[in-house]
């Protein structure tokens, strides 16, 4: 229990480092009988992996993952599905040059006070590289889910001080895919992918808002208490490298609203029960509504740039760090498959859990 | 497992309803040996109680908590602590007029769907009553977190759109408790006031946010991946009522920066690290780096307001929800406490699990 | 977590000492809507309660149980159902001669070593006491299975040398309940009857033998590796104060026989499956194959004895323990309603583990 | 969480069929900083492996571990250690003829019953195989309980009827590695050889009991309620393929006994507190009390027999299960190894939860 591990019914473990031969993962607890779409899964990685476009780092990972338990005749066994992904192009050199220093805002410093020791190979497991295994686990979480229908749509709303403007209210993959920033507001799109480049040029980095929308969900899901479904969720994106905040619904913005103008009330239409808006974000007293649930995730700026940086090394003495290696200008266009996976996780597991409300046994 | 039970090592199970005898709590977990503090429990339950000013609800609760087990000789013996609350002024007739209409913005809709039932005396569980017992806890939390110099503050950053301008590096309890809104502005807080009284005129009510901080946290708390300091503190401040969203350090606006400003230059005063600025807000990488913790909870306008709402009964039927009974016109002042809570336990959890990372066994 | 929560899905923590003025418990995970049957609750205490027979020890304990949380309209909410039974007999003063003294075979020493000190008052919640709140929490557990059938009967198979040799092959109730000893063998059970009489008289103690069968359990229960239901029965039973052994199906025996006689054949009667021996006890992989589930427990002689004995208090000087106080000539006939109380909440929370494995979601 | 799981602190996850690539497992929480000697796990993985000698079967597996992550510098980071076995000789045709039928005492019916599926391919996870994975985390359990001086000892004590009588009080690792059945008394392994031989002849198998011994436990590790040291360790034997049954110290024969007799009175030797007799098995109250932990494992005859038996397909048509493949005619000599990895497991889980129990925070 040194926190690799996400979830209560479906369970992930996660393992390995940025520089070993492999990551990887077990999920415990997937239900059994599910046929699994490895394109699919393949595809989500594809999304989140390095050197996928010019904005992104330029290491080269195939990112292909080989699962090595838990289907046969191709299919869930209900056991652990074990699989493993391997590190193609890792080079421990690229790192030795700070192996004593404290970089600003890595976790050098406080991974050596932790455990009294320090893997400066990339960062070892401080290393996001180790977010491609949430995707693996998220992408057959959300496989699962298609059987009830619940679909998720995740992409950039903000990068530095650009926010896109035209949203679509439920927008495509297609239309998030369709640029390399991944905003389905095309123009908003433009601008931002420019001030990625210019922000890379200068060996600088920008943060950003990643927003997530789910689709479909049940009336139900969730917690009175300490397990409310957004308080889960907010868990699962703050565990993700970089992210500084999480908001539901009407979030940071909605405290300067009143009552009455904040209110979502009910109506029927046709025996559909709904809510005219949607401020609570899909969630009321921690379970869902059967609204969307909408929320966002803010990203910092990659703490890896190209640009000299004071510093000092663990012998306390001023040092500066020289960037070098291959980094990312911005984290957020590679998030967006993360913060899916991390919510298709969230979900499954409060709808396996939901199993044990009512009392229907067997 | 439905959700009342927080802390892995030190471990808190609530229960109680709003409108039953008692609400109340179990410690399992607590470290044996602690001599209690019982005023100081005390005086952080009174931070909370409802009837404490003209600006919160004028339910009555002298909210004294009397504890049944695990203390012997006045000092915690390492079994359960647990302990009541007895609930002194539930009304029940107050709600039975909404029995069986969904209350916009409440727990009524939901708990209906998840439950097969809905407890419509006071949203049973779903009340923010069953704070209170979080407020033992965290207090319990805090008097072990005393000894190894661990301190909380937590106070009101904004009200609706007036966000405080000159609060103090590290304020003290003192200048929080100073005023009736709990912001250690003075002016501000003048302010705040202001708009709440008015608010509550209009039988309106209005968001804000809490600010909390905690100093001297040694470093290497916490975990790399999914169980980062910062992703149990969301999800503990997420499952507070009301609240909308969490940040910490540089927050969303952090987003708007370039990794050249945003990154925390390590620095060595005579052999103490720091960082110069604390954008990370005390943590890096998932594990505390020895700056004080900083984060921000956004806290959504209270749901009951004595305007009359449009909404449906269960059936379906429109229905004009009229406000009737007490409810806070702003449910920040009183969230201080619950914050400051909460955050207790995440940290004493993490440095209770932290002793278990390098083997210096017996 | 200091080992006072059972149970994964149905999640029950107690609380309370030997001579504090409560015990209590809660259930966390109970499914909604069970309407409750506090008089079966109570005739399950009332067959664990001191002070029952002449066979028992006399402090006198009504063991009335009050709910405070989780009940609305007489059915359960889902939310923690939280109670306490009152501690009326205890008499703190009997214990005052062996403060410093460690009584052989009692948890004194262990107690000491552990937490730094010691509840000398009747052994604080290392006394049997607190199985009380558990055979609550099974009384529950049963309630809810009743409703798909499955029922429980526990008896006194052997005490001290004497074993019961006509035991039917699945007795009632009636049978257990009719003597003091819970022997459904009605010879036997006068001479286990005399037997604990006459070690009483001598101011010594005897051990036995419970078994537990459970009918009606549906196969596909358990989990293949770690969570066997085999394994989480022996958990239970060797939780429980002066259990020493748990054997299920043919047990110790069954290692002196050939696979070719313990192997239990299948055999088709009309679509039912059934085996035609039940070697296994109704569990094979750690999976049960809707046999009755059969298996026993051995319980020590209690430590507390009337006879002089040796011993050392804390500083190491040797001492008498003499022996006082109201005390259990043999535990086993109290035992009987607790080894059940524990099986129920194992199959229970099975059950509503087992909602989660295939998925049909909602 | 299906069960895959084992620990709370020293957290091992277990995956892989005995018939897919590869087995393997995650241990998450295993202290930083322990140098880990991969001879001696090897050596435990040779003890339990297949094809060891004429008595096991004869699947022939090299059974070499590789790690994979959780290394650095050659010692453990305290990140998670993910290690693969690989399956060299699984033979799937072997298996097929039985796709259908219910073997007796095997998991084929129950597992179909769970899941809704089966492998037949030598049993899927149901196998003994995936055992060799929990040797692999105890070995490393045994490494980090080194440092403290904790060491265990596990032998045969009974196969079939043939009790060990000359066993030495402490038993040395070379006194049972010294004969094909691990039985530290020489006579009696000659008998016990003999006995699984003619049974092997027979193409029948035997069962037997497993006696362990862990030496310079301190007093302390445990909990006195539903964690107890002697519950957990039930739960981990009980945990393991073919066992029944589970005794501490003076175990199913103890409750023959009087109290007078049983208990374990305390002396003093030059401050060292022990017990004079220990029946109690080195735990009380939940609780080690510094006495040598002891206890008993049963073992059934394995199911796998070359001798015709009676069952039905999954159609409930009788059918014939006509003996093939390999197996062992006694599953004790490589059990020994399995129960002291579990004990391992066991104890470690405890040390490290312990450290929580007196705050004694950084």
């Amino acid at each position: 229990m040194s926190g690799n591990t996400f979830g209560k019914i479906f369970c992930f473990t996660g393992f390995g480092e940025s520089h070993g031969d492999f990551i990887g993962g077990v999920i415990d607890g997937c239900p059994s009988g599910i046929e699994l779409d490895f394109n699919a899964i393949q595809f989500e990685l594809n999304r989140r992996k390095p050197g996928q476009s010019e904005i992104t780092t330029q290491r080269k990972e195939p990112d292909e993952v080989k699962f090595i338990s838990g289907i046969f005749e191709s299919k869930t066994t209900g056991m652990p599905l074990a699989f493993l992904i391997a590190n193609a192009d890792a080079r421990s050199k690229d790192y030795s040059h700070i192996k004593d220093m404290f970089r600003p805002s890595h976790a050098d410093f406080t991974w050596h006070q932790k455990f009294g020791h320090r893997d400066y190979r990339g960062g070892g497991r401080s290393s996001a590289r180790e977010t491609a295994t949430r995707v693996v686990a998220g992408a057959i979480a959300k496989q699962v889910l298609q059987k009830v229908n619940i679909s998720f749509v995740s992409f950039t709303n903000s990068i530095g001080n650009i926010t896109a403007k035209n949203i679509p209210v439920n927008p495509d993959l297609d239309q998030v895919e369709s640029n390399l920033v991944r905003c389905p507001d095309k123009e908003s799109a433009k601008a931002m992918e420019e001030l990625v480049k210019k922000v890379k040029k200068e060996g600088d980095t920008v943060g950003g808002v990643v927003e997530c929308r789910i689709n479909n969900v049940p009336a139900g899901l969730g917690a009175p208490v300490f397990d409310k479904l957004e308080a889960d969720l907010a868990k699962a994106m703050l565990s993700i490298n970089a992210s500084k905040g999480f908001e539901i619904g009407s979030g940071f913005k909605g405290t300067e609203m009143k009552g009455s103008e904040h209110n979502d009330s009910w109506q029927n239409a046709d025996g559909k029960f709904s809510t005219k808006t949607n401020f609570s974000g899909g969630i009321q007293g921690g379970v869902s509504n059967g609204m969307p649930i909408v929320f966002k995730v803010a990203f910092k700026p990659v703490a890896t740039i190209i640009k000299d940086q004071d510093s000092i090394d663990s012998d306390g003495n001023k040092v500066i760090i020289k960037g070098k290696g291959r980094h990312d200008p911005c984290v957020v266009p590679r998030a967006v498959p993360i913060v899916e996976a991390m919510a298709a996780m969230v979900i499954l597991d409060h709808i396996m859990l939901n199993n044990t409300v009512i009392f229907d046994a067997l």
